[in-house]
């Protein structure tokens, strides 16, 4: 009757539980209290009614952001999200039918948006004992390859990569003409950085996003970061008006604030420490996955025991089906507050006869 | 070096001018003044730093906004603004090299989201006194169609289309395997509608916006309603997380104040009465565009006013590089203070000697 486009049509979906505001979340890594009350409420106090009605105009956030990683006005784009980064960048580095490699299992919205567009998605698997093969990696980059995704570090799993291993990725992905898209969503969580190779390499790409350690998942922030050639054509992609007013503020009040993003960075600190020692104390095998998150192995069934949380304390955590995590749950890190919340009633439902 | 999709690569793209926020603004289409404080101040009033860390919701909202227009859930998707809305139909609805046809001039994002996606821009002329002939939309729309785009009222021109001439377009549509985009940006300000199409029509998809009368451009939201079926297919090319939840709060609140939204149209049309009346009086030829917009043609060259607005008194308005529009000056209108303000300006640099 009307055309549709064959991938569009024959991909599947699967939106996110809603109602998540009535219970406490520890499932999307996401910061479970959020900025600090008098800070949000003071960059509340610069919303009228005349910001609100006026289109939204990135360019003065860019300047300090660029200011604030060590880099120019020309090496970034801000988008809605970094999902919306993801979808630029498999837009105009992807090809119809041609690979798009990342290591599996990884955040989904690779290889959802890979489905959207036609892109062949080459997943390279882990070792059974949860380490990554960098060779894999490289054995997966063809003539085929049009684009290799890393996040560092990996969410679920929290491996890291190199310099040397990233430094090899580059060398073969530049030998078949593939860029590198690194995801730094974990960024400051991990210190530990490619922003470098961002800037200096012709074919690396960075995703850094405002919806985990700067805690404003609500507002969709993300920032693209490249050479200014990279960043030209993602500006061609993309729209003309993509991340809002909102989060565009939101985002230049924190970085006026260093020492609220230091303050954050030592309360998660504190969170996870605790919640691993506690953990560890109460006998359970875990892993420091790198970024805002951890895995647990509960006592009982993973899937049960977080089915018990939600329906019996109105907890969220994230439980998986597939074979190499499906004993782990895996528990976002916020404060010692927080975590203690959260510890209580793991503990009682897990530890119960 | 590396592979970059050509379509993107060869799309030239202007961005707004940024630091609009010191001038008076009359020059897009955003209400100069914006929603009542007291409003504005009751909806921060419910932004919690925990609100802020969540992930957006559109569902309560969407449940919401289909009742608001005699709809269900399955009726609508909220999208980032109607400019990611319209993305998202070009890409699930158009296909490469076949055409995608608009009358011209319109509302720009069609053509660059044309070129962008690789998808044939067919553009159908007005005549020479700024009306269109649906004759030659129907001409234009060929076996090589895929998309059908209107704009009710259109940007910038003003005229409407009869429900007999959509009808028309309709069926050729049919014929020829298309879809029709119905784009009412400026509903509420022009009363009529074409949501029974959308509704019932198995082609045809409407698309509205939050950022004309509902005033809150900065938030970026926009609905697609069509059937459940293209519903669907939108959904499946869209982000998870695509319009956030300070737009989706904010829209909820104003829908939740019907009065409020009265007392928006009656200020825009007072303003508006009063700024054609004003203008008239002193011997300028107008054009009501049905919008929130007016032309109205200056005694001296249009973008030789349109810049001494903007450098001698901070006004923004919008000039136009084209023939047929060359004379005009595109003035958004608000309320009528905020229109008395342009009109003092307006008179005293184009009345001068």
């Amino acid at each position: 009757m009307y055309y549709v486009d064959e991938h569009i049509k024959n991909t599947n979906r699967v939106f996110p539980q809603q109602g998540r505001y009535d219970y406490l979340r520890y499932d999307m890594n996401e910061n479970p209290e959020g900025l600090p009350k008098e800070f949000v409420e003071s960059v509340l106090k610069e919303i009228t009614p005349e910001f609100l009605s006026i289109y939204p105009e990135p360019d003065r956030f860019l300047n300090k952001y660029a200011a604030y990683i060590g880099a120019s006005y020309e090496n970034v784009v801000a988008v809605n999200g970094s999902d919306m980064g993801i979808r630029y960048l498999l837009e105009t580095f992807g090809e119809k039918g041609k690979d798009v490699v990342t290591v599996a299992p990884s955040f989904e919205m690779y290889w959802v948006n890979c489905s959207i567009l036609g892109l062949h998605h080459v997943p390279v698997a882990y070792e059974p004992d949860m380490t990554i093969s960098i060779d894999k990696i490289l054995d997966a980059i063809t003539e085929n390859t049009r684009i290799v995704v890393l996040l560092n570090p990996n969410n679920p799993i929290g491996n890291v990569y190199t310099e040397d291993e990233l430094e090899k990725v580059i060398e073969k992905t530049k030998k078949v003409g593939a860029i590198v898209i690194i995801d730094e969503a974990y960024h400051y969580f991990y210190p530990n950085t490619f922003l470098k190779y961002a800037l200096n390499e012709e074919n690396v790409v960075l995703l850094r996003t405002f919806s985990k350690l700067f805690s404003i998942a609500a507002c969709r922030l993300g920032v693209v970061i490249s050479n200014p050639q990279i960043i030209h054509y993602v500006k061609n992609a993309k729209l003309t008006f993509d991340a809002n007013a909102i989060a565009l503020l939101f985002a230049e009040r924190i970085l006026d604030h260093p020492e609220m993003i230091e303050q954050l960075i030592e309360t998660e600190k504190e969170g996870k420490a605790y919640t691993l020692a506690e953990l560890t104390k109460h006998g359970y095998e875990t892993r420091d996955c790198r970024g805002n998150f951890i895995f647990v192995t509960p006592k009982h069934q993973a899937t049960e025991v977080a089915q018990k949380l939600e329906t019996e304390k109105k907890i969220l955590v994230k439980s998986y089906g597939n074979e190499m995590l499906k004993k782990y749950l895996r528990i976002s890190v916020g404060s010692k507050d927080a975590m203690e919340r959260f510890l209580t009633a793991f503990f009682e439902i897990d530890e119960r006869a």
